[in-house]
């Protein structure tokens, strides 16, 4: 019996995860994620999490194949180190420090990367030898797999399908520099600026206007119980998305795009519609990719991360 | 001494060259595309081709590595079957045919992916782990190749860049059924669309105004010979353009973008303009992507043919 371990690092939590090889999840938990003096203690931390199983699980260090590792940012294999903003990481020998403090293979990627794996392997991917997952969290993430690799790209930016530019008319700016990127629309903070400037053209009314709090399960909700304004707004962030999913369609032209991230909770109402558009959108001969909603949720990193070690 | 055959097939003529397996370019000619009878006859011309060169030259069907053949369609290598819209070509046992007549090994793939490939292996992109071309001719073409290996897609539309949405407010159809298509503006076709609105939306002079014909090459000259107006159509199809490369580079990454085709001819002022609206729409991690013009220019084909072979 051989097993891996997988550890999906977040700004806040990091997740844990004991495999066999087969893709059986043994137990799953979590640490917090300690970014005090830079996230210096990451990796002890980590380290000893691992050690602390295998020993109460008598586990010997040769039947571990490995620890597959996703991070927020982007890891350098060749030199041991990674970068991520949110955690205080620039060039942090982070890969280097897990390997003496374990002993055992690391083997990193970008989080969003693993997930798409993840996904791939065991989620809504399984059976397809091609998949983009786009995630619609607090922004828009991405990750593309083909044949089981990633495309990570020359400079780690494959699959940052969030800034996309869908929008050239667009005044405000996007974190990241630019104006009208996917990202500034189907985000869950995207949605709600939809939202502000759907309610703020019209004077009709609709029952977001007195919600307590705006948020994009508000919105979507009250769009499935039919408050016009709601499917105006659903429609644009349905719009937008499509226009993105196509440009990464007519790139890399994967057998099936799943969508993850908080927004994906919505399910089928919002499949439905953003197909409804990617139709339009799409060239003929990737009109028919099924878009589908991911399977796996927040556990998607961590079997990406184990699938990583096979 | 191994060789290799580069059959490019166009709508108008076959391509075709003998290389050794080291790239050299030993000759290269050509045939006329015969497209009666539903290109019934073309495998056959090829075929023909090739076994009366191997026989002038001596070259023993052992010594010869096969036929890469690129197609302005689809292959299905599964069932030796081609698809290609110019030539009449569904389903049409093209690989088959060609394959029994000459005892040859026939690698196929899209045109424009072996012109990816062409450029990989020999010309702008040599060096390079990854690249996208993108062929700006009467219509946009791409292909996307990535340590050597072409991404196809799924549906055969990987890399079918001239489809991405760039233009949500645009009115006019493209010949693929979509709106606001790169093709529609960053082709020669839509360079002359472009400078037709340009033209019509000011009464400021103009050499344009007298040109005998309209087309990409006088457009790009009066620019920069400093004309106003042809200035202004450069920028809008370079900012288009832009676009279009940004969504390819946020969702692939490749280590270098190359452009091709008649368009290209520009060269640097175009390359130059290019870049600037690029920087302005990719993501961070690729805004240093340079953009340079492939290398090839016709031949690009007939140089990824050989390299499919190897």
């Amino acid at each position: 019996m051989k097993y891996g371990y997988a550890v999906d690092i977040g700004g806040t939590t990091v997740k844990m995860g004991l495999f066999e090889s087969s893709g059986k999840l043994i137990d799953k938990w979590s640490l917090a994620t300690d970014i005090t003096r830079g996230g210096e203690n990451i990796p002890a931390d980590i380290g000893n999490s691992i050690l602390a199983d295998m020993s109460n699980r008598g586990i010997a260090r040769e039947d571990v194949m490995g620890a597959g590792v996703g991070l927020p940012g982007q890891a350098h294999q060749e030199d041991g180190t990674a970068d991520a903003v949110n955690l205080g990481w620039h060039r942090f020998p982070m890969i280097e420090r897990l390997q003496r403090l374990t002993g055992l293979r690391i083997v990193t990627d970008n989080d969003a990367n693993m997930a798409a794996k993840g996904e791939y392997w065991m989620g809504s991917g399984k059976g397809f030898s091609s998949l983009v997952l786009v995630t619609l969290g607090t922004g828009v993430g991405g990750g593309i797999v083909v044949d089981g690799r990633c495309m990570s790209g020359a400079h780690g930016a494959g699959g940052e399908i969030g800034h996309i530019p869908v929008n050239p008319s667009e005044t405000r700016q996007c974190g990241c520099g630019g104006h009208g990127c996917l990202e500034q629309y189907a985000s869950a903070t995207g949605n709600v600026a939809i939202a502000r400037e759907v309610l703020s053209e019209s004077r009709e009314p609709s029952v977001l206007r007195e919600a307590e709090k705006l948020d994009s399960k508000v919105c979507w909700d009250a769009a499935i119980a039919g408050d016009m304004l709601a499917i105006e707004i659903a429609d644009r962030f349905s719009d937008y998305l499509a226009r993105g999913l196509a440009a990464v369609a007519n790139t890399v032209d994967p057998e099936v795009i799943l969508l993850g991230g908080g927004v994906s909770h919505t399910g089928e109402p919002l499949i439905r519609r953003v197909t409804e558009f990617y139709v339009k959108y799409a060239f003929p001969a990737c009109r028919g990719t099924p878009i589908r909603r991911a399977a796996l949720g927040n556990d998607a990193g961590i079997y990406g991360c184990m699938f990583s070690l096979l």
